[in-house]
């Protein structure tokens, strides 16, 4: 069961603007009541303020720095939401290289008539997920579009993490004979959406695995565990983000013959016709390790987050692929043989993050 | 006359897809090819990578940081677009903080359906802006929302820029008999977009002000001028912008009679019922000073940009506002007695930015 933000009553006087308007996108006083009310008396920290840029001392020149825009459809669905998602996501691109994430920066694009109800429940999820994941949200910005030129909301949050390790975390350090680790099942993310869009009823609620992943991170980091390359498996799932990983490493993925899906996961993806390897994530990452690295990890992963279920799936081979490769990444099948997984030509779930 | 950039032919086959679909945004092979061959091809650089996060070695440890989402319509205007307005709008507010604009985020929403050969274009705009404002676009973000979802494209640039000085360029810093000056005249943008959405013809072609102004502030910075504060006057114009410094520098503005503003700009506000000090502008901003360093920031504002027309507009009065104050700023009138510059209730031009 995921954690749920507490929402307290809406500040802004929600008998009188029920909506958002165009005019809180304009400039003038009502775009100053929803900042001030709603975004700094939620947000404001000593880095906010009454400037358009944060002011920030970092203790580490090296930083990472990442960006994300959230369109998910719907914006609530079982284990999450798009503010929950909107600091997460970022979070976990911060955290897979490497990083700590400290700052978060916070842009709405606002549909004209979008309740503000709905508004004030986003933002505290996002101040939940914020506190969650230990960032400070220290920038803004706010812009309304008329009805019918968005849905509902869109986010983009942007972050900037400390590096605080000599270790080159990239596809560049990935190296023949490295072990693949995963931290969980596949495809519960996709299967949680595609369940709310489409009216789907399972036998147990899926939720999405949406997760902060950078203190599991960091306590590998912290712990000396000589990792190579991590990379989360949103868009396009597993497979995709291994034939990434294996064209910019230039070397060949071989998967296990077991890759661990839910049962829930694997009758609803046999319902709607969809491969789990292939499903979004939000909370699942796979790291690339020496495999004398794999049983501390493992320990250490179990550790932070009891629920999880780490797990070797893979290896990096010996062999260079040949030139030009016919594929990037194949997994062992119960008949002996091997399936390829390729990138997907028309694929994916649209609007999935 | 602003510079053009220059568009090369769509790298992507688009005679083949001609417009975005919803699989350019899904994490298969469509969304390699517009990342890696429109994307990469044009911005890639030493940071940007195989890496949902870039990297970044910061030689200045207090940074500061900054988002802004880009909704403008139309997309192409006279004297810009949206590409070279995702630019320079973040890039003016690292520079209205006094920092020198390095890195920024590029994130698109693109509608279904976009004509690939428009996003070529906004695409090719930023790669010209950025080469303007002398910043590397280090990592970005593509999602695909279906036809009526957006409005063809949204984008959101996020920046980091190094603040290479002891000052605190904020509206804390701000002092009683401060000098305002300004850096030109009064609402070229939001006209040149009205004039634009409405089919209004004037006499002389009118542009947007859309202008990079980090040069102009480093230049003041560097040349030891001791600036107290600065900021744009984009959203709600020149007169919200100074009820939001003087409210939170806890002080009134006395504007002089005379506002710099263009026959054409005066002419279409009349026709249109606008009022040039409340209309956006691009690359405009004002900046509070010690008198005795007026004489010198015009001379090197002019230095930099002869094209701009700097000049005193204003000056913070000596006597505190009483408490609670029924007024942040006033302008003399011809008339000898003054006008109230109050933020405005309902106001303001939608999609202005």
């Amino acid at each position: 069961m995921s954690l749920r933000p507490h929402f307290g009553p809406c500040p802004l006087p929600i008998q009188h603007y029920p909506q958002v308007l165009m005019a809180h996108g304009s400039g003038g006083r009502m775009m100053h009541h929803l900042i001030e009310q709603m975004f700094l008396a939620t947000f404001g920290n000593e880095q906010t303020g009454h400037h358009d840029a944060a002011c920030l001392d970092l203790s580490h020149p090296h930083i990472a720095f990442t960006t994300d825009s959230y369109v998910v459809s719907p914006i609530f669905f079982p284990g999450g939401d798009i503010g929950r998602m909107a600091i997460y996501g970022t979070v976990n691109d911060l955290a897979m290289a490497g990083a700590r994430p400290l700052y978060l920066s916070l842009s709405f694009i606002l549909e004209e008539g979008l309740s503000m109800e709905t508004l004030w429940q986003v933002v505290q999820s996002i101040r939940f997920a914020a506190n969650q994941a230990q960032v400070a949200i220290v920038t803004g910005d706010t812009k309304v579009v008329e009805r019918g030129k968005c849905d509902g909301l869109y986010i983009n949050t942007s972050g900037i993490g400390s590096i605080e390790h000599a270790w080159d975390i990239s596809p560049a350090s990935i190296r023949a004979g490295d072990a693949i680790l995963i931290n969980g099942d596949l495809g519960r993310h996709a299967i949680a959406i595609m369940a709310q869009r489409e009216g789907l009823a399972f036998e147990t609620t899926l939720e999405s695995d949406l997760a902060p992943l950078a203190r599991a991170v960091l306590a590998l980091i912290e712990a000396g565990v000589e990792i190579h390359c991590l990379r989360d498996l949103t868009r396009g799932g597993l497979a995709t983000a291994l034939n990434e990983l294996a064209q910019a490493a230039h070397c060949l993925v071989q998967l296990g013959e077991t890759i661990p899906v839910s049962e829930s996961v694997a009758g609803a993806s046999e319902i709607l016709g969809l491969d789990p390897l292939y499903l979004a994530n939000e909370g699942r990452f796979v790291a690339f390790l020496p495999p004398s690295q794999v049983q501390r990890a493992i320990a250490i992963l179990q550790a932070v987050d009891p629920d999880s279920t780490p797990q070797q799936i893979g290896v990096v081979e010996a062999d260079l692929p040949p030139s030009p490769p016919p594929f990037w990444v194949k997994m062992h099948t119960p008949f002996g043989g091997n399936r390829i997984l390729d990138y997907r030509n028309v694929d994916g779930l649209p609007r999935i993050c």
